[in-house]
């Protein structure tokens, strides 16, 4: 993205990134007090709380994946976008199954989510490095990060 | 919006039309799990469960308007939220009212959610073409969605 | 933010101010109808309620910030989003404490997405008299939410 128009969004993308930060402190909340009770549910209540819990971090997820893309590196954040997709799938299909499976856990696509979380974070020290100290290496991390873009598909 | 722009944000706007897509999918899923159970509410649980489902859509709702306004064209996107909204209204004050009347589905404003999805898609597919076979045809589409967005106002 | 660029997306603020004022109407008619049967909630229940609540004002929340930075100004609307985090983290950790304090309301935060929502509606008011009588005073309006961005520090 061009510079002049990331001067116009830089602290709305970091006050955006800080929000994402707070939900996934509330979700580990969530899920530390429902690990300790976990009722059988019927079919109806599965769908419904699957779908609950994917709509719940569905707007964490774009928060995250807009920071990382604009601010740091548009092809990788994608990549783990896709991935992200393609998790939250099985994490539906997976909780649709038999009870007697282990059931996933109430946050999923935690790697991709933090992938995503880091690029966003290193963008926004780089865009504060380079307009006080004039450093700019958002190339590097940009090279970084689609190298490592590819160890995400490791299982 | 001008290409150097969109440049950016072309593959970050093509997954969040997929997870657009995704989370459809996991409402239809939710939806036919719910016909088969239809409990009587009392006054209390439909005002909760008819904001629930307003406030499941909101992302994506918001999700497709942008992508189709960004993508494809400006006007009749917003044109088709603002109907949007009114539908909204008109569901969840209907949500509200008596138990005998007919209760409308658990994911509504369908077609104009269609409309936009369809917007965003033709947008992208027009960038892709754009970019491999250098074939543009976004004014044919933006003068077809310009004409054919009155059509939303047929009930 | 550019006007070339705000030309493009005006209308896709417009409509995402008006839905976000379209969810504080429904949030309201749920904290109406709910103050009349409060029950007394198991601590599971609290965090799962807590979450909950705060999960369906996000993007709402999000979608304020974003056009009041955008089509106002960005140090206030960044400031009163930072405010608004802090004052959701207080409503998360109180609502964990103990049944007997008094439990805050459904809907917290109202003082801040207010001035967010009357920044974005100032900025999109001045477009609309900018662009069909030419009297542009955003300035004045930035001037004026810079001084009042102060006060959200009041308790």
């Amino acid at each position: 993205m061009d510079m002049e128009i990331l001067d116009n969004v830089i602290f709305l993308g970091t006050v955006t990134l800080l929000s994402a930060l707070q939900n996934v402190f509330f979700a580990y909340t969530v899920q530390n007090e429902s690990l300790q009770k976990r009722p059988t549910h019927s079919a109806f209540d599965r769908v419904n709380v699957s779908s609950r819990n994917c709509a719940e971090v569905y707007p964490t997820f774009l928060a995250l994946l807009w920071t990382a893309g604009l601010f740091c590196s548009q092809a990788p954040a994608a990549f783990a976008g896709l991935l992200y997709l393609v998790v939250r799938h099985k994490y539906f299909v997976g909780y649709l199954g038999e009870n007697s499976q282990s059931l996933p856990g109430f946050f999923f696509g935690k790697r991709l989510m933090a992938f995503l979380f880091f690029m966003a974070t290193a963008g926004i020290i780089n865009y504060a490095t380079n307009y006080f100290f004039g450093i700019n290496f958002l190339y590097y991390i940009q090279t970084a990060t689609k190298a490592s873009a590819a160890l995400l598909l490791i299982p």
